[in-house]
């Protein structure tokens, strides 16, 4: 580790940016280019998937909860990405306090057993999970049109609950950094650039040019 | 209201029971059965999706967000159904500590503006939205593999929070309970009984027959 870096930096080669929004125009879009954009300036090799774009099925059917059963190629290509991810990065719109339903549908069919977690031998499936990811770090970046404040007030802002503790900590992903961006629908473009930078420090912190 | 009952007993006709697990062998699909054939007892008219089984499609596309846009019929006939609910019943696993992609698809493209919720005139939608849904009591029955106890310790049992607070209290259902049963996966015959046993008493303590 380069010295003078903060203890939370990490030097990483192969990122995975997965970004769901319906609009190809969104602030999403932009938060995810400008992601990637700032991972290629420090010469790590980016995964990128707009799940939109790639008209990923979100639906888990039952033949993939079985163990042994066999899961379709592209569902293993997405999985053998997510594994072999050195860092993660998620972006998308808050709705309803949760991902949209095509990201929560990625979690579903590609944080599966034995990619992103496993049990115990001899656990038929009810224990503690032991985490498998190798990426040392998860950041997500979020938009809203709920206030900031009234996230917290009223609903106890869920995201950051499902994001780092049901998923990332449970999968072995130690690190996590979240944004939050709102109100959107409001927002001026000065304020949207400044957010953009935000993004641009944050992958610069935990993602740096080794 | 009759005399004896409790105070948040609620004489309704028309429920609305939206079911989400893809196998139709589940202990989730025996729930629903139970809830519905005591919502049937008790001479309630049943709305009934089995999302997997009718083949939903949870993906939001961009035109539907946009409020003047026409959205499809089948989304229509679906949005109709829930408007038109006295009383709702929710029957999913607790995966991620979120519904399946598939149920939040459904809430994502159902519970629309001006269907489930509506914003203040004059305001762009970074307001404080005001609930729609005519229902007077939504229940929610999740199953997990997760012990109830770390799912309340490790996770903050998130569910609650998303069901409760950012959903059915925004759109207007005041009235809201929840079970979660579990671990499913080490059951007894026994125990699964009591269960749904446990379904047919909620049911009948919510929706009885007027």
């Amino acid at each position: 580790m380069t010295p003078g870096w903060p203890a939370h930096t990490i030097f990483i080669v192969k990122i995975l940016v997965v970004l769901a929004h319906p609009n190809q125009g969104s602030f999403n879009h932009a938060i995810a280019e400008r992601a990637v954009k700032t991972l290629n300036k420090n010469e790590h090799e980016v995964i990128f998937h707009d799940l939109y774009a790639e008209g990923f099925n979100p639906d888990l059917p039952y033949d993939e909860i079985l163990e042994n059963e066999k899961i379709p190629g592209e569902i293993k290509n997405y999985c053998s990405k997510l594994a072999e991810a050195d860092g993660i990065i998620i972006v998308h719109p808050n709705w309803w306090g949760q991902p949209p339903a095509i990201l929560k549908g990625y979690v579903d069919r590609i944080f599966r057993t034995n990619v992103a977690y496993k049990f115990e031998e001899g656990d038929s499936g009810e224990g503690i999970p032991i985490g498998l990811l190798k990426a040392r770090a998860a950041l997500v970046f979020n938009t809203s049109n709920t206030a900031c404040n009234r996230e917290m007030e009223a609903f106890g802002d869920p995201l950051e609950t499902l994001w780092r503790n049901c998923i990332f900590d449970l999968c072995g992903v130690k690190t996590f950094y979240r944004s939050a961006f709102g109100v959107i629908v409001t927002s001026t473009a000065e304020q949207r650039r400044a957010w953009l930078d935000e993004v641009q420090d944050t992958v610069n912190r935990y993602f740096p040019s080794s």
